[in-house]
C-alpha cells in the first residue's frame, strides 16, 4: 500500500540497512573496539562547553512560554539579528533578520529553498561526486537533478561542462564546500569562474539562476584555508547553514538559510521560505536551540581533534600507495580505490573489519569514502588493517 | 522566480499577515490589553516543571555526543520503549519501539503518513471544519484533499457522506478530536461507527483504507470525558501525537506517529516512516527533547487553567444569545456567527478590539473560531467587547 516513490526508497534503504545490520554482526564477532567503522558522519568531538551552558541560563532566565513557544515560522527576530550580525562582521555585509530563516538543519533549509524554487521538470545542478539526499529533495519536488562531473585530480567542478548543461529549465546549482564526501574546499578563484558561468548564462537565457551552497561543514577548515562567502561573489544566492558539525549538534535539527536581498524576487523569496517552513510541517527550527545558538555565535568544536585526525589517516594511506586529495576541510577522505570496482573493494574491506563507503554511493565509482570523525586511537589500531587491505 | 505552487501560497499567506500587522495596529493605539486576540493557538499555560528538570538531569548526566548526535532517522530506541510502554498502559495495546517513529511535532508526523501513503491524485478525506493545513500536506504530495461536512449542530461527521466519497482512489481519512476548531471530542460509538464504514468499504473496494488521528490536544479534555485510542477500534491506524499542547512544548517540535502491527503492509509503512523522515528533511525528532519527554511520560499542563477559560467564555456567548456547541476539548469555542457572512462579522468584531478567526478558514462559513489559551483576566476583561459585538 505504499506510494511508488517510497517503494524504491525503500528498497534502496534496505541495503544501508543491511549493511549496517553487517556492522553490527561483526561487532558482536570481533568486539566493537576491532571494527573500524568509517561509514558514518556522526561529531565524535565533544558540543563546546558553552551549549550546556546557555540552555541553563536560558532555562533559568526566560519565560518558559518564549522559549518553548511558537514564534514566526522563520524564526526568533532576535535571533535572527544576532546571527546577521556575526556574519556581517565575519564577511564584511549587510545583512538584517530579514535575510534570514530559521530552518531544521541544513536538510530542512535545502527542502524550504527547493520548494520555493521548483516547478515539476525543473533542473538543478550539481557536481559529482556529491551528497545523496540532494537528489532525493530535488525529487521531493518532482525537480530533475542533472550532474556535472568534477576532475577527479582536483575535486574541483568542470565549469565547462556546467556551462553546458544550463538550459532555461535551470533553476539552481547546489555546491557543498568543505565538501563531503572529497573534503575539499572550493576556492575564491573558483567561486568568482562559477559566478561568471552563472552571470553569463543568465543574461544569455533571460532566467534568473540561484546558486545554493549548503555549508554545514564551514567552520571545519584546517590548515588556514578560506571558505569565500558566496554572496560576496554572486547576487543570486542562497546559503544554508547548520550547527550539526560546527557546533557537534545533529541530532538538534538547527541551521538556517540566507538570502542576500540584491537576489532576484528577494521579497516573495523570504515570504516563500517562511510559508514553505510552515506546509512542509517543520514549522519552526527547535525553539529552545534557536535560542542557544544565538548565546554560542563564536563557540566553535576544536576542529584540531579532526585535523590530526586527517592527518595521521592521510599521511598513513598515502605512505602505503592509496592515491588522495588532501581534504582542507569536513572530515572525508575520498581516495581512489585500488581496483576499478569500489562496490567490490568495500567488500574486501569488510573483510579486514574495514567499514567504509563505495564512491559509486556519491555518484563517482572508483572511489570510497572514510569519514575520520571516530576517535584518534581507533584510527590508529586500523592502520594495520588498511596495510592488510591495500596488500 | 518563485515556483507557481509557491505563489499561491504566498498571496494566501500574505491575508493572514495584513490581520496579524492590523491587530499590532490596534496594539499600538489602544495599548496591548485592550486588544483580546483569540486568534492564535499558542497555548499560555507553563510548561509542567519536569521539563525543565529533566533537561538539567540529561545534560548533567548524559553524553553530549549522545545527547545532541544523530540517531536512528525513528528516534532513540530507549524513548520509543519508553512511550509505546506508557501506551499500553494507558490503552491496553502491546506496542513495541517498532510501532513508533519519533517526528517533528504532528505536522511531521502527518507528512511522512503522506509521503508513505500518497501516490500523485490519491485521495484523503477529512471532515469540515478541519485545520487548514491538512490541505496544504496532502497538495505537497500531489493528493487531492476530499472534504465531508459534519452536522453543524453536533460536530459529528456525516458518515453516510463519508461513506459516499470512498472510491478507490481513497488512502486515508484524517480525524482530529479533541477537534480544532470546535472543540468536540469523537465518542466510542461514533469511532466505531466509523470503523465499520471504513471496514466495509475496504472489503468492498478490496483497497487498504487507513484512518490517521492527529491527536495534538489529547490530554486537553474536561468533564472527565474519553478519547478512544483509534488503534483498539480499526486495524489500519495511524496516531499522530504532538506534546506541542499537553506539555506547551510547541516551539520544539516534538511528537511522535504509532502505526498498529497489524496495519497492512506494516513493515513497509515504518520502513517507509524511517526514510520518510530522512528525504522530506527532518531527518529525525530533536534530539535532547526526544531524551526529555521520555522523563515526563507523565507530566501534564494544568488542563483546568483551559476549562475555567472554556467556562467563563462558553457560559457567557450562552447568556447573551450566541449558539455554540459545549466543547469537550481542545482550547477552541465554535459559536455560529449571528450574520451569515462570517468574514464580515470578524470585521466587525475587530472594532470592539475582538480578533477572531472566521469559519471559511476552516471550511465551515457561518461561524467563527475562538482560541482561548488567553490569560483569564484578559477573556473576563472581554467579556464586555462581546456583548456589545451581539447587540
Amino acid at each position: 500500500m505504499i506510494s511508488d516513490k517510497m517503494k524504491e526508497y525503500v528498497s534502496k534503504s534496505s541495503i544501508i540497512r543491511a549493511m549496517f545490520e553487517e556492522g553490527k554482526k561483526l561487532s558482536a564477532v570481533y568486539g566493537d573496539e576491532n571494527v573500524f567503522d568509517f561509514s558514518l558522519g556522526n561529531p565524535n568531538v565533544e558540543p563546546p562547553e558553552s551549549i550546556k551552558k546557555a540552555v541553563f541560563e536560558i532555562l533559568n532566565e526566560e519565560s518558559a512560554n518564549l522559549v518553548h513557544g511558537y514564534m514566526s515560522n522563520s524564526g526568533y527576530g532576535d535571533v535572527r539579528s544576532a546571527i546577521a550580525e556575526n556574519i556581517n562582521k565575519k564577511h564584511n555585509l549587510k545583512l538584517t533578520e530579514d535575510n534570514l530563516v530559521m530552518t531544521c538543519g541544513a536538510a530542512g533549509g535545502l527542502n524550504i529553498i527547493l520548494k520555493t524554487l521548483l516547478n515539476p521538470a525543473d533542473e538543478v545542478i550539481t557536481f559529482s561526486p556529491f551528497f545523496g539526499e540532494y537528489e532525493n529533495y530535488v525529487n521531493n519536488f518532482d525537480g530533475k537533478l542533472v550532474i556535472v562531473p568534477s576532475d577527479t585530480e582536483t575535486f574541483e567542478p568542470d565549469l565547462n561542462a556546467l556551462e553546458d548543461k544550463i538550459n532555461p529549465r535551470t533553476k539552481a546549482v547546489i555546491i557543498n564546500s568543505p565538501n563531503n564526501p572529497t573534503g575539499v574546499v572550493y576556492s575564491e578563484k573558483l567561486i568568482k569562474d562559477l559566478a561568471e558561468v552563472l552571470n553569463r548564462k543568465q543574461e544569455q537565457l533571460g532566467t534568473s539562476i540561484y546558486l545554493i551552497s549548503d555549508e554545514p561543514y564551514r567552520e571545519i577548515a584546517y590548515d588556514g584555508v578560506k571558505v569565500p562567502y558566496i554572496l560576496n561573489y554572486y547576487r543570486n544566492s542562497f546559503v544554508g547553514y547548520s550547527y550539526s558539525k560546527s557546533l557537534s549538534l545533529p541530532g538538534e535539527r538547527i541551521g538556517y538559510v540566507v538570502c542576500g536581498s540584491d537576489a532576484d524576487d528577494f521579497d516573495d523569496i523570504v515570504q516563500s521560505l517562511n510559508v514553505a517552513n510552515r506546509i512542509l510541517g517543520f514549522v519552526n527550527a527547535p525553539s529552545l536551540f534557536q535560542r542557544v545558538i544565538a548565546k554560542c555565535l563564536d563557540s566553535k568544536v576544536d576542529v584540531n581533534i579532526y585535523k590530526k585526525n586527517r592527518d595521521i589517516l592521510y599521511n598513513h594511506l598515502v605512505d602505503i600507495g592509496f592515491s588522495c586529495v588532501k581534504p582542507q576541510g569536513a572530515f572525508y577522505l575520498f581516495p581512489k580505490s585500488p581496483i576499478p570496482d569500489d562496490v567490490a573493494f568495500a567488500a574486501e574491506a569488510k573483510k579486514f573489519n574495514l567499514l567504509i563507503v563505495p564512491g559509486s554511493s556519491f555518484k563517482c565509482p572508483g572511489h570510497f569514502r572514510l569519514s575520520y570523525c571516530i576517535s584518534y586511537d581507533k584510527i590508529k589500531r586500523s592502520l594495520d588493517s588498511f596495510d592488510k587491505l591495500m596488500k
